[in-house]
């Protein structure tokens, strides 16, 4: 979407009007800003934007079809066609109207597997080298790390007794290291998600976890040890790992929209298939919301459309998310990847080369941590960010101070970012300046009413959408990552010595190490 | 410091060239833009400089009395005059010129107190419920957290034996619930961190801590299991901590340059006095580097100015922190919070209101991770974000085939940013644009000889130096943070039930969730 002279013209107009004004101006912001679905509240009456504005926006969506393509998403048709194909993690949650196809009997299957599978791990059964598994070692990376992550966080404390939850995602040996340490080697399995089964990063570390299990169980033992999530169960099974624990991930599932798949497999252990498929029935409800809920009241479309107006119209180049609650440590990086690799293209479907602004930088933490942090900056550095407030509506009445202390600080940064403050010069002359703020800046707040496996998947499903949305407006294709293909090919040169082609700093950077003789 | 005619000369001229065609321009560049001390290695030939503009940028700094004002900071001068004090945190290793002085004889004294406590409890002799101490758990919040947590992260594997560490910065209950579990009670130390003693968050966190701790050990002992960092000995008395178990934390120590002095202690604890004395030598090795290197061979100076070319004459809102290890996982948030509460101001010293635009936008995360993350956005996406490489020399070379993948994905992901690559339409029509990147993305390299106590001292010291240097730049003061009070007073109106004077949309958002009756 290149930016309509109409939605210019009203941001143009709402910029010389004050923030406060817009907060104040009454019972419209209610109406029309904030809504409520699948548990969670999401309140933008503090966005600049006016009746007059929003307008505009939905007619701007509906001119780029987006109802079109939003019916297409869910009904499986090709919304990848740089891969050509469809997306369809949907699927997992039963969230995508494709019944009866040959997609369907899969994710049934799969799902009847790993539920299987995960229950015989959490009964003790499976026991590889006789005693029960007591951790469980997700290596993967990316959307096959930050998914499984984000959800342990967040849901164990939630879960009843069961293998504990580690990850690996990087190259470097200590995280593996770390990740078996205190643990009997006996009682590890680790979980191996991958695709192609030969992301580097991924493959590296199983490989340096099965010498190091070898060590401890013997060979012939190790491999019962590991399982893994893949659509390419040859190379699994080379590895070492038995064809019936392969659990498939398709194709059309990508990476960043895949912890409802197989790639969930650690957590289905760790937290139990129920606690599992409670956070997938939440997903299933904002699909519901999204799928047939008025574009005005829907909410993935209302949160896309002032991403896009934030991005866009007003101009800011990133957004920021700030989530209340310690147990959404991940929920920012969740967030940016999902968002970042979705949206960060310049290239429309139809290959032109852009002017697509494509996603804003995403990037936050967790309050109130982040008040004592960057808050700072947001509130009088000369940059507007918006802020995502996340945070749980439960805490607000909660009986413990903490919990009400902390949703008053979240309640207070979005009114301070608002309406910043004016001190009197004539009251303290040297540090009126400094103490002054000059506000405006906005902000959403995402309420879920408590944090629980269902509010969590919903949330994530908004995103997905929310991101959906966002694409059709700057006609790109959010289930691709061709910029991600060039580091891989560079580095497989600097590993093999071919670096002629490269540049001349990088070039004296590896003669200079002595990864390189150049 | 407002945009020089020069530099946006040099900055209009140096935006046509190709970023490989200087970053492979010759020798210049390694003569200027390579430098090296106290065992990093500052490589930025990847930036779109040339001698000609860095000559400007070098008398731009002189013209703004960069070298007077670096003497003035190490001699402890009044450098926060909108706090009217000196910032010394300096003394705490020794590398402000202070000796003599009534600051220097507090920090030996102190210096000698943690350290004689840290070897009481590392030895078992403190046991105040007759279990010796095993787990140590930091309650404390914005520089009181980041940089304990950082360097337990990142040095713990460097550690002897000695007491575990854990950190509480949440007011969500679920944050201390998950930093006491699986110790025993009896064997916990809280080392409470506030300056004032009264940080919100860290007094609520304390009060909660000792009401749990209580029901196990009793009241009378419970008090004996606290001690704090803090400026305030009689409310931390009040609160139940003896007078011998409050180490000083002076106000000429912001909380952000902290870490050095006694919010230090469950490092000092965790990783013994000796690795904890590594550590404050490393950034005394920087602070000497700092103090006499020439400006244009002077690290801190040199990253310093090339941040303020990026931010002010090449407009790039943001910067990156990428770095490659798993033990500097926190490294990012770190910065972040280090450069945009310093940074992020908009009054310049002598109370201008703008237009300094202070810092940029600070973000970043864990290689390889992030590749698999926003490197997408980087690469494709519209925006230019430089970024700062932060890797391991020794993994160059290393035996561990992990470890040089690691080390050869960085510098392919800096060689992929610079020069991108164009994909031929004639061979791919239909997907040469969504493979074609831009390049044209410049990086620094910083190498850190290996991930020691002594380099991560060095590298965090070239840091505040470095953001010291930019605030000379800007003219601005590094050393306060007005701009968080407003939230605070918010907080405080919330909690009372006093919101009259609020904006619709937070009385609203109050009333429905109960926490006021408006």
């Amino acid at each position: 979407m290149v930016l309509t002279s109409d939605l210019a013209a009203h941001a143009e107009r709402l910029g010389k009007v004050s923030l406060r004004t817009l907060a104040d101006s009454g019972e419209t912001r209610s109406n029309r800003l904030l809504a409520r679905a699948a548990g969670i509240e999401f309140d933008a009456s503090k966005q600049r934007l006016d009746e007059a504005a929003l307008n505009a926006l939905f007619k701007a969506a509906r001119e780029a079809g987006l109802e079109e393509q939003r019916d297409k998403l869910l009904s499986g048709g090709v919304v990848n066609p740089t891969e050509d194909r469809p997306a369809l993690h949907m699927a997992y949650r039963h969230g995508a109207r494709i019944s009866g196809t040959p997609e369907a009997e899969l994710v049934d299957r799969t799902q009847a597997q790993t539920r299987a599978f995960a229950e015989t791990v959490r009964s003790g059964d499976y026991a590889p080298s006789a005693l029960p598994i007591a951790r469980v070692i997700n290596i993967g990376i990316g959307g096959s790390d930050l998914g499984p992550r984000l959800v342990a966080d967040a849901l164990s404390d939630l879960a009843g007794d069961g293998p504990e939850l580690r990850f690996v995602a990087s190259l470097d040996p200590s995280d593996l290291k770390q990740a078996v340490s205190g643990a009997e080697p006996e009682a590890i399995l680790f979980v191996v998600a991958s695709k192609s089964f030969s992301t580097q990063e991924t493959l590296m570390s199983a490989e340096a976890a099965r010498d190091w299990l070898e060590g401890h169980v013997g060979p012939e033992r190790a491999g019962a040890h590991f399982v893994a999530a893949s659509a390419a169960p040859d190379k699994a099974r080379a590895f070492g790992i038995a064809p019936e624990h392969v659990f498939d991930f398709p194709d059309w599932v990508g990476g960043r929209y895949s912890v409802w798949s197989a790639v969930g497999l650690a957590l289905e252990i760790g937290l139990g298939p129920d606690l599992f498929e409670d956070f997938r029935a939440g997903a299933r409800d904002m699909d519901a919301h999204f799928a047939v809920a008025p574009l005005e009241e829907n909410i993935p479309v209302l949160k896309g459309l002032i991403d896009v107006w934030n991005r866009v119209a007003l101009g800011y180049p990133s957004r920021c998310v700030a989530a209340y609650s310690a147990r959404l440590g991940k929920l920012a990086d969740y967030f940016q990847q999902l968002e970042m690799e979705s949206l960060g293209k310049s290239v429309t479907l139809d290959n032109r080369p852009g002017p697509t602004p494509g996603g804003a930088l995403v990037w936050g933490g967790n309050g109130t941590e982040i008040q004592h942090s960057f808050f700072q900056w947001l509130h009088q550095g000369r940059d507007v960010v918006p802020v995502d407030f996340i945070g749980i509506a439960r805490h607000f009445a909660s009986s413990d101070p903490r919990e009400r202390a902390l949703a008053a600080n979240m309640a207070a940064q979005g009114a301070a970012l608002l309406d910043g403050r004016q001190v009197d010069p004539e009251a303290e002359p040297l540090l009126a300046a400094h103490k002054s703020m000059p506000g405006g800046r906005p902000s959403n707040t995402l309420l879920l009413d408590d944090l629980s496996a269902r509010t969590l998947g919903a949330l994530i499903a908004l995103h997905e959408h929310k991101v959906f949305v966002e694409s059709v407006m700057y006609e790109i294709n959010p289930f691709d990552q061709w910029g991600v293909e060039l580091g891989k090919v560079l580095t497989k040169g600097i590993l093999d010595g071919e670096i002629s082609e490269y540049d001349a700093s990088t070039r004296a950077l590896l003669a200079r190490t002595g990864l390189i003789q150049d």
